[in-house]
């Protein structure tokens, strides 16, 4: 069902219940960024040539174990379709905008005969967009802590070229796993969180208590807001991409790194509570779990129908397989990723 | 690791044996063509506003027994790195090209204090690529039969806005199952199989048998030519992408029709044998089953890995997650594959 | 002075004087359409060959006389600038979208040594367009009057590789000729015309006679609407392209057509006064201009400077320059078109 | 007429005559190219803001007399055509290739009613180019000469965004003016000038002499080696772009100083000889002339049918009008000269 099938669906219906924020103080001060920076760090831990960061949390084992998870056969795609009604406005954040499809050959030029051929005929297809508008991955390349990015690479090794080191296309194979979903708007008795709620330790911890599951090494752990499904039930995006979102709190930065989570995932397009706890930088949290920490990062997740499901049957684990197009030397990466119950 | 790493370990190795093919009858006329596109037609099989046609012979159960195949946790990518590197030369078939990636902000911004960012910097990217460029879903808006594509849609329905029906989007939950490598050029002896070599459904099913792997219905059928990693080895794509390949013979469409597969990939550009097995269309397997038995068909596939490890354990089935980018209405996608046994 | 200068220059000063529409008879009905289609053809005129149309009209002598109109060395740019601020906005009119300009290489590379060379370094770059997304001639392949194009070409020769007929290239020498503005909104005493103002040929002949310029054959017709400078004045274009427009009223045709004019050109995005006088299609002037009478059309031209220039000195002939790009196959090309007075 | 149709002709013709080089010696050291650098600078010389260079020595004055140069209404395009046969081959210099053309709207799409369009329809394109593939102008931001660029902006300026400084769209009103064709190759007796000819300073003034043409302030200065021509009699480009080529030596920085030309274009890739005069750096003369003297740099401009016709009418000057797309930060443009005689 496409995006725009979604909203006709909610046409009509009651207005959802939001969860309200408080607003977060401030307290992320340089010191504060600094000695976080210093806790979550991972560099050096899988060795000086290492690209991939805390997919490193993988074993085999757990790649066993999460298949076994599957039980009802049932896959659930977690991607927006990728088109011009996604969320990324005219003049989007650093000049993002919705993937550009156009044809290289057509049906109508087969059936007019343009093609010259007897007995049938073909079409193909091309896409231009920023590996970062849609259902995506923010790979080690994509943030950098003062002039580093993860594992100590100088950052200016993401040049015009492209990523030289920690690119997407080294992560080709390790986005399999253990699968878990923390529904936190719905473990707070709401539709969605409201842009500003910021999702804390506690949060996470008292979801998952509810939820009945726990949070292991190696997991890809998603949260949802209802963020994304509020836009598509309201039909615009409004500032969604870019601007005041729910989303982790700084401190996440920490308990995710105690957790030994794979990667993190979340609904909205920055995973980061917004506005930011902090008055010296743009999303603080960004700058230690991707380049400290060395956390792949998923973004703009669709995951409504999912959380209804686990909502349904209690399950809130699953096989996760969510494979990056290796582009080589890319910072990024659009995703389909799917979750087999 | 990269192609051209792949390619460096390769140099000043032996040359590699092949498969010589014979010169294939040319006995596929009008006939034969209409009368095997009636036999495999699954038009209507799945109701008429089926949109996604082989896809539908898994079922959830599949899944679930796909998902116990996984016993080591090893995960195959089955994809080609997306670069400059890939087997477009210029002015490709049908005007395809190498993927164009560019960077939208970099690490040489970030250190050179372009982004007046005090605390660290970012870096975005995007692309520009043939949907058929690289490691690739063929959707069943990419071939017609005369006016008609797969379940009777009309191919005009494929304009320069996309593909209204049978775009590839409609896959987005459906690529997982059962996968089941024929490693035919192994089976033949031989490190590859040479171009104008036709895979028939003895070679199909005397591969099966001596590896001691069963075909069944839903299952993915993935086929080894070795003809990629003869160009690997040999450091250049020469006509790999366009040109004369070995690949399935036009007879394999009924076998691949009887067994009830969910798709079929392999490692070559297009599938099917080049030069083809008629004087009177160009690729006449393509013509049936894309539009007539519904097929989403997998090209350009790297199987090295895959089949080395197979050929050493014995084990040749795996599940295999290979999720579509959802580009609304295209007509095929690029596609990172993962083999996990 | 970039467009956002402009804007800037701008605020704070006295609302701008609008001169209003009334609203227009939709008298264009099927035999209007087919009548003005008959008399405005200019099919077999230069041939059958023919694929430049009304730039037949200019003769070596007209380019000899235009350039003696050079007295003062001025020369005036008529293009806006290509870039994001451009006028389409977030799903524009056919998919149209403003300019993608990234680097293919950049000073920060080459400060940071990326670039690995000692005495200097460069930079690259590339864009991605629509052709008719801003300053731009609209080709004779752009527009169809049923199913053909301009000189009884097949409109299918229009297909996903190009136009294999009436391709702008073929205009490649051919933009060189007599200017003349008419500034329509300066005429009617305003600072610009309303969207829905009809412009009629009492308008284009009682501004040429106040002017006291004469439009002749083989002329580069270009009138003002003052409605782009309105919308730079208000910092916004709103639904300027793509929505309702002051311009061209459907009788212009006929007098376009007995003038002779090589081109015709305005501010506004489609030249043709919107709403339309018709109920039964979309722009029925464009139906007739570019496909029957063959009319190279211009569009989203800038004429502030030049027109506040002509009001000054009263001279409103000049050397028009405007090369298209001669992209082969192309129905459009962006233009940086030249007024040298 | 296509490059393919100016191919088509010159099939079966004898082979060309072309002027062999003798080989350059490396004369350009670091001391060499240092006091160059300081001799040709023109940084402040039209104050510290400008951003246009030696665009600056043409005055008024200079385009009418320029316009009075048109004596017979001929217009010679200076331009190849904009597509896949433009000289990019696969893997272009700094990742350029050609021009990718694509279709938004077909002629296809409306003769099949995809449209809806009862009366007529209409087509619309995209492009997405290398702004340095084909005919073009290098931008003051194209080259930086230590960490400076023109005028003593820092390089650094030059980032993912786009040039800050010196951007192509400066120059949107300033490339009219009398243009100079120099023939070399008919000056020297040859069809063509062999790759790693070096044109002198002696060369230019000798074939000025011949042609009985000078060279003034303000000129716009456009010397044929015939290469090109070369490459389009033969019918393939071999390494036309990036490799060796026939070109300006290093000693005409200071002689295009001392003239006080406006621009310089050539109809090579990179308008300089190659190999290089010098072993400690690539292409030493772009190193002073672009960010020294702020000269803007037009290559790969089509000269073979304006070098006839000046050959036979013994008139090399001509208003030249060739302006840039005001691309807003970018550092180059491809553009359509028109040389009007």
């Amino acid at each position: 069902m496409s995006a725009r099938q979604r909203l006709k669906k909610l046409e009509g219906q009651a207005p959802l219940k939001m969860h309200p924020r408080t607003v977060l103080d401030a307290y992320v001060d340089e010191e504060v960024l600094r000695d976080t920076a210093k806790k979550v760090s991972n560099w050096n831990r899988w060795g000086p040539d290492d690209q991939i960061g805390t997919l490193n949390h993988v074993s085999p084992e757990d790649i066993v174990n999460a298949s076994a998870l599957v039980k009802r056969g049932k896959v659930f795609s977690l991607a927006l379709p990728f088109d011009q009604n996604g969320p990324q406005n005219a003049g989007g954040w650093g000049g993002r905008f919705n993937p550009v499809h156009t044809m290289l050959a057509t049906g109508t030029d087969a059936v007019t005969g343009q093609q010259g051929l007897k007995y049938g005929g073909y079409a193909d297809d091309m896409v231009s967009m920023p590996l970062q508008c849609g259902t995506q991955w923010d790979g080690l390349g994509h943030v950098f802590y003062g002039d580093k990015m993860y594992n100590g690479y100088d950052a200016k090794l993401v040049d015009s070229q492209g990523a030289a080191k920690n690119g997407i296309e080294k992560t080709s194979s390790g986005m399999v796993g253990r699968g878990v979903l923390l529904d936190i708007a719905r473990y707070k008795g709401a539709d969605y969180l409201e842009p500003g709620y910021g999702i804390s330790n506690a949060d996470l911890e008292g979801c998952a208590r509810t939820q009945g599951v726990e949070v292991r090494r190696g997991d890809f752990l998603i949260c949802r807001t209802g963020y994304m499904g509020q836009c598509l039930a309201a039909g615009e995006w409004g500032s969604y991409a870019g601007g005041a979102a729910p989303g982790m709190r700084f401190e996440t930065a920490e308990w995710l790194h105690a957790m030994e989570v794979a990667a993190v995932a979340t609904d909205t397009w920055g995973c980061e509570v917004i506005p930011n706890e902090t008055t010296i930088t743009f999303q603080p949290w960004h700058l230690v779990v991707i380049p400290m920490m060395g956390i792949t990062m998923g973004e703009i997740f669709y995951l409504e129908e999912l959380a209804k499901d686990c909502a349904v049957d209690g399950v809130y684990e699953f096989l996760f397989v969510a494979p990056a197009l290796p582009i080589t030397g890319a910072v990024g990466s659009p995703v389909n990723p799917q979750a087999i119950k």
